[in-house]
């Protein structure tokens, strides 16, 4: 290890009261973004972390405001939390890291089944673990970028990079407007970029430190099929009418199989071939079909294997079908035959698969499958949006170093993962500043982020900032971008 | 025509402008049964009808407490309208006719569309109709009864029956405690009823008067698939878990095809076989598909002979689905994987269907389906309610009855129509009181009944009381019961 880096460890380890006491100070704010009689709390947040980030030395601190919160909306006039954005050096001789995270939680209540206030931070150093809601998701890994800042200046050592911040306050709540300021600010305030990173999401299980490199898309469908101009009572009408839901059910169920195949022509086509190199990348990361099931509460797997599983999280492509809209929904018994009916259903997307080519195969499979029916109803399928998929180059400079820092501080390489859910933001970031992005994550598992009793392991906490630290000097050294 | 019916006929006629003001007085009272904030005026219509009864000479007139409205209920302790019991006439050596009748209505505001005040009646002699809430469902009708007293009396001549009245103030909100009260007066008030008479539908048509013989039954079902013990996040776990909505897709699009047909092993062969003498009813019977398709409109009928049409209406078991509870059913996009979700169908049932045996064919049917899909989920399918089909020997005592009043005032014979849809009660009396009962409707099939504009023909109103006395005089004389 460097002496530099040395030093910066030891420092993490002595002012961990500190970084304790900004924490609780953060956690006991509950800004939750989704809960508009909140979000005075949300402002009140934003404004703590900035006071942080002047007294840690970050300078250029701009609190940029979004505007009016866009409907569907009760409160009016609900102003959006402000981005802060800030930076700590600005030595062109450097290179310049965006670091994002987000400040807003989501809603917690103690009656939901927490042990604990959930707005009070909780550190049990006997169990290793700090208890409150966003301790993981976010505030923990956002703060931490901070607390990193100081070790640095406390051990004496230059800091290796120029930091940005983008610290939003609307994550759980669908980042409203953020698209929009990182393209705005692409040749403004986010000039001369060379790499983001993103802490905000998690260890695929609990022992083993990963690095995330690819994320799937999201392309979602809605099949609608009409037939009377009017909901009709099925006693009057059933038998002699071509009901729209009897229809759907065909269409919905010819889409894929109950072993979650996807039945639609040309799609396996589209799906990147495995690599030996990725393929290589699965065999040591640990995973079991014990974990798949304990995270579902059941014994609900399509496969057994490790390999398979992840490789279907991760790499391929998925079919879900969610709901359908227009048809009695309630409990009980209505004994109505719906008028119109909307089936969703979406497509988790993967390399190489083109949304607009995805788009035209499943309305010619559902187009198709329709005419079969020779219904007299009416059938079209649309896509309600689509998000594209994301995957980074593994080996490239940032990786290279985050694994570098990984070892470093967990004494393991790091698994490298891919999610099976989208995060929109990384793929914004990576086009809007043509930059690579690093999903480096902080918590584990098993954390909770969404659930009761959300915690953070106290050694995820040091370690993490350690790896931040760790991954900032080696990237700086590192001869590429 | 007898003497005593020609001068019947005649008071019928020439009492019509204080028929039209009782009409009016009953109409202007808004007694919509499902809206709480309107209970007291279905009350102040009890006390109106109870009034009119007492006026006309009915006596042993019971206003009968059926308690507090079971849940689900948002007033605490709101009481359910009264059953009104009357008699007029207690000659043992004359039948007894037992007639219901429901004085609460459907909701109505000028806002949905009404063309006028719809709790104020509109009479236009003009074009012959009468318009408001109720006129045809079903206050015309049931003070219909009372009129037809009244012209008796005022002609002179001896009323043929004993009558009795059954006139309810929940039909239109479930009939809430109505089949207790007819078991409980089986023996007590409704000892030595020898027929029931209920005038509570419509004309298959706009033009020729109908008798209903016969009614469907209707057995719900549900189809419930369980998987993980909570939603998931289709991006995390689409295409690595058994998703219970994909797996109900198959087993609900197993049940029915898009004609119609019933996929359901055994059904088929449970069903009456057609005899000469039925089916000779269908062939004079005034419809056609173009009726069916302004009924719906739309161009989604299933045949195109009025025979199969009125089959599949009325005497063929018919599949609907509903809709399914436990998944997404809003509009826009959500990314779940619903964790146990219940599927909706319903069968309409007709002789010689049991409804036992109906049941373990449709579980056997869908428990098979289901072990076909190799799921790991866990699948189930049960009974909600059933109500069973009603028909009757449309060429009994009554039905003879009033095919000969029905020649007599419209100078056709009636066409003997059945219904796709169920009329419980029929049932209740049929076996409460082990009586015939006949359905004699009043209003035509375009009185929009639960729609905008609800009407009622004045030369229907007429010709119906005119048909109503007719059928109690030839009923009274007839040999049998
Ligand atoms: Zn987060
Ligand atoms: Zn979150
Ligand atoms: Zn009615
Ligand atoms: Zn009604």
């Amino acid at each position: 290890m460097s002496h530099s880096l040395t030093s910066v460890f030891q420092k993490i380890d002595s002012l961990k009261p500190q970084f304790f006491s900004r924490l609780t100070k953060a956690i006991q704010i509950p800004a939750v973004s989704s809960d508009e009689s909140l979000r005075s709390k949300v402002f009140d947040k934003a404004k703590f972390i900035s006071e942080q980030l002047s007294q840690s030395g970050f300078h250029d601190i701009k609190m940029v405001d979004l505007g009016i919160q866009p409907p569907p909306i009760s409160t009016p006039n609900l102003s959006l939390p402000p981005v802060i954005l800030s930076r700590f050096g600005s030595d062109p001789s450097k290179k310049t890291v965006l670091v994002y995270g987000h400040y807003d939680v989501q809603p917690a209540q103690l009656e939901d089944g927490w042990d604990t206030e959930p707005f009070k931070l909780v550190i049990d150093e006997a169990k290793g673990i700090m208890k409150g809601r966003g301790v993981t998701d976010d505030t923990g890994p956002l703060l931490s970028w901070i607390n990193v800042v100081d070790a640095f200046k406390a051990s004496g050592q230059e800091f290796p990079v120029n930091l940005v911040t983008c610290f939003e306050g609307m994550e759980e709540s669908g980042s409203l407007k953020l698209d929009e300021l990182i393209k705005k600010e692409a040749n403004g305030y986010f000039k001369g970029v060379d790499a983001v990173c993103i802490s905000d999401n998690y260890w695929l299980g609990t022992k083993k430190p990963v690095l995330t490199y690819g994320l799937r898309g999201c392309n979602y469908y809605q099949t609608i099929i009409e037939g009377p101009s009017a909901d009709l009572h099925s006693g009057i009408f059933g038998g002699v009418v071509a009901e729209p839901m009897i229809d759907l059910m065909q269409v919905l169920g010819s889409l894929v199989d109950s072993k979650g195949k996807i039945l639609i022509d040309g799609i396996d086509e589209m799906v990147a071939p495995l690599t030996e190199k990725e393929k290589a990348l699965y065999k040591d990361i640990e995973f079991s079909v014990e974990e798949l099931n304990a995270a579902t509460g059941s014994k609900t797997s399509l496969y057994d294997k490790k390999e398979d599983i992840l490789m279907h999280r991760w790499r391929y492509p998925s079919l879900s079908i969610h709901g359908v809209e227009g048809a009695f929904s309630a409990q009980g018994a209505k004994t109505v035959i719906p008028a119109k009916v909307f089936g969703k259903f979406s497509i988790r997307t993967v390399p190489d698969m083109d949304s607009e080519k995805l788009t035209s195969l499943v309305q010619k499979h559902c187009d198709a499958k329709f005419k079969s029916l020779n219904s007299p109803n009416k059938c079209r399928t649309e896509l309600i949006h689509d998000g594209a998929y994301w995957v980074s180059d593994p080996f490239n400079a940032q990786f290279t170093a985050a694994k570098k820092a990984t070892k470093l501080v967990y004494g393991v390489d790091p698994d490298f993962t891919r999610e099976g859910g989208s995060i929109p933001i990384t793929l914004t970031f990576q086009d809007a500043l043509n930059t690579s992005v690093l999903l480096l994550p902080m918590g584990r598992g098993d954390d909770g982020a969404h659930s009761i009793n959300e915690k953070l392991d106290i050694s995820n906490f040091v370690g993490g900032m350690k790896t931040m630290a760790a991954y900032l000097q080696y990237y700086s050294e590192s001869p590429e971008n």
